[in-house]
């Protein structure tokens, strides 16, 4: 009887315990609102994308998709300090062994040599093909993540905890992954898709006023491309973009992530409209390579070589209507982008090798130099050189096209390599 | 009128002119007897393989699947002297722009570093997406141009040009690329599909005697996991085979390659049926890795391993027929290859670190370490180890299990190292 007492007594304590902790915890969830999800239609390789805040905090999404018994957590020196023992703490919870590696900040350490440090930890942590990675980061860390999950054992499930605006509008979707090569952008990786995203928007509370524009650039990409009600969008929210205004962030970043997923699942591996999402990027592809990868960030080159593919575009009559050209350099100069190759360098940039360095560069990269590097792009087929370009009389059309003047380009060309000396 | 006549004549003589260079080129055709084709069947990514003689001279298949502007030839300092002449004439002659890139040969270089020579001979060549990597040579050559080609640029077309019996009959088929690590061997790599797979027979004739045998390991793998009327054919004619017969060798290669390209159809990305082909590859794995890349070769690994698989299948009562095992390893014996961990080194090998390198790296070889390289394996999964083993009362039936008594492993390994010791 007194036993019987004591057990009961025991199993009602241990009841209110579980109790009150369910409910503080539906507390806590209910405080924060259901992230949205939008969905990457790639059949059996579909996946999602979580948008919202605390995301890290609460962990539900990281908790549903990383169901191995071993996980790698990727980040930078920058990143890994902010962020990763929130990510460890989750999984660490529900019984996951983790794992971290920690790489150095910048696009100059996006390297095979450096890749191989993610091989050589998941080695040492003897994950197997049923571990994760989690890239936890920008694109740089997102984009040596995935390829380093895609030939780790010839592929290893991946998450994106993409930590900056870059990644969360454009890298971290779609499953293209690259390191550079001295001579040449994204040279080595692999189409890779994730197995979800995981954008926690509070993330971006750290992230440099510079960087947080540079991502700015992708967005202006898809009104100029293909949404052109989101391009008016920005024109009218500019302001209270660069201010983050909240739910400004998170409505450009769930617009930027419909419009990538959306291409995604009509092309994966740009065999056709993929391709018109590298509006800008040949062209500033040149200009990161040429000036030697870290000097400008890539939102930055990509917002001059927009501006530089918009005028071509005009010069090349794709492109009738000019205030389209005039309204893009506009809002590139409102987003604090360059509209030319030299307006933001050095004044802003921290760069390492020191200015006089830099000027130096800048002063090696002749326009024949540029196009030299142009021609080395991976959108190069046969020898020919497509490049994606304006064209309509109204804003949001775009094409892939080998056919455009070839003396047009070098003027073109010329004038920004010129106007920047 | 005079005109009329000087056309007519001019056109008669273009005529005959083309008739005779096409009857003497028929005539040069029939001489060499069409190859056999087998198909490896992959929905869009289908490709054939082609089994025959005299195929770098005629340069046919070469010409049908090679058909960019650019090619680039990956070769080693063994092969490339003796047929890239043969490959680069062939594409020459219809206009394609050459590149080669001479590798050092060898299982010891099969690494990141040495591969990343591909990606910068590309690089410099300003290959583009739709130039081809021809791979011509052994296994090694092959996985590394294959996993060059799937990264470079994200992936570009490759052709398989086997010349030893080891990528013959079993690694230039089915699209497993890689390179090792040093603490694990293929960890790092893709699953990428070439263009086609042209087997010159004639390529044997400079393989060296102990690369012959090795390939023969794999030959024997197929008898063994699901084709027993092969593995009677081979007790039938393995002096015949170890003479290299044409006819027998060219039945060998084909009836493996059957083999490969129906295991492959089934299940490429090895998420099944396709792991039985790799019988005695985690014992073989871990005496590559634990001796040193280099020391022993794969197929005298593989050998031993499969020897090793076949006790443990015995002594866990998965296999009932005892006397499978004995013809197991008398095959082998007979194929010149190593039933156990010792016995053909260092006698025949070559081993460029000395003699006494080699035996001091055997004899740290512990059974402890055995198995902790075995732990490595790309067939854990979640920190479980999975083994091919044969399994029922008959030739030719094989399973992939965690289920084996972990104690009669460590028995089995133990028994293989200290009877070398």
């Amino acid at each position: 009887m007194i036993m019987w007492f004591i057990r009961s007594s025991l199993f009602l304590l241990l009841l209110s315990v579980v109790t009150s902790f369910y409910a503080s915890r539906k507390t806590q969830l209910s405080a924060t609102p259901e992230p949205a999800v939008l969905n990457v239609d790639l059949g059996d390789r579909s996946y999602p994308i979580y948008i919202g805040t605390s995301m890290l905090e609460n962990g539900d999404q990281l908790n549903k998709h990383v169901v191995s018994k071993k996980a790698l957590i990727v980040t930078n020196t920058k990143v890994g300090p902010l962020y990763s023992m929130k990510v460890r703490q989750t999984l660490e919870n529900k019984g996951v062994e983790v794992f971290e590696v920690v790489l150095p900040d910048g696009e100059e350490y996006k390297t095979m040599y450096v890749l191989m440090r993610i091989i050589d930890a998941a080695m040492e942590a003897k994950l197997d093909r049923k571990s994760t990675m989690v890239a936890l980061g920008g694109g740089v860390i997102g984009d040596m993540c995935g390829f380093a999950a895609s030939i780790y054992q010839r592929g290893v499930k991946f998450v994106q905890i993409p930590t900056t605006v870059m990644a969360m509008v454009d890298s971290a979707v779609g499953g293209k992954t690259a390191v550079n090569h001295p001579s040449g952008k994204n040279m080595i990786g692999a189409f890779y898709q994730p197995d979800a995203v995981i954008i926690d928007i509070d993330t971006l509370d750290s992230l440099p006023d510079r960087e947080f524009k540079s991502g700015i650039a992708e967005v202006i990409k898809y009104g100029l491309i293909r949404d052109p009600e989101f391009f008016k969008w920005q024109e009218d929210n500019i302001e209270k973009i660069i201010q983050r205004d909240t739910g400004c962030v998170a409505e450009m970043v769930s617009r930027s992530c419909s419009n990538k997923a959306e291409v995604v699942a009509a092309d994966e591996k740009e065999e056709g409209v993929r391709a018109t999402l590298n509006l800008g990027h040949t062209f500033g592809h040149a200009i990161e390579t040429g000036l030697g990868y870290g000097a400008w960030l890539h939102g930055e080159a990509v917002a001059a070589g927009m501006a530089m593919a918009a005028d071509l575009s005009s010069d090349s009559d794709l492109l009738s209507d000019p205030t389209i050209v005039e309204r893009t350099k506009a809002l590139i100069r409102k987003a604090g982008l360059p509209s030319s190759i030299i307006d933001n360098l050095p004044a802003e940039a921290d760069y390492e090798h020191g200015v006089e360095a830099y000027r130096e560069m800048c002063r090696s990269l002749t326009s024949e130099k540029f196009l030299d590097l142009m021609s080395m792009d991976k959108k190069v087929s046969d020898g020919q050189l497509s490049l994606i370009l304006l064209e309509g009389d109204r804003l949001g059309k775009s094409v892939i096209t080998n056919k455009f003047a070839v003396d047009k380009l070098r003027l073109v060309v010329e004038r920004y390599c010129k106007e920047r000396a």
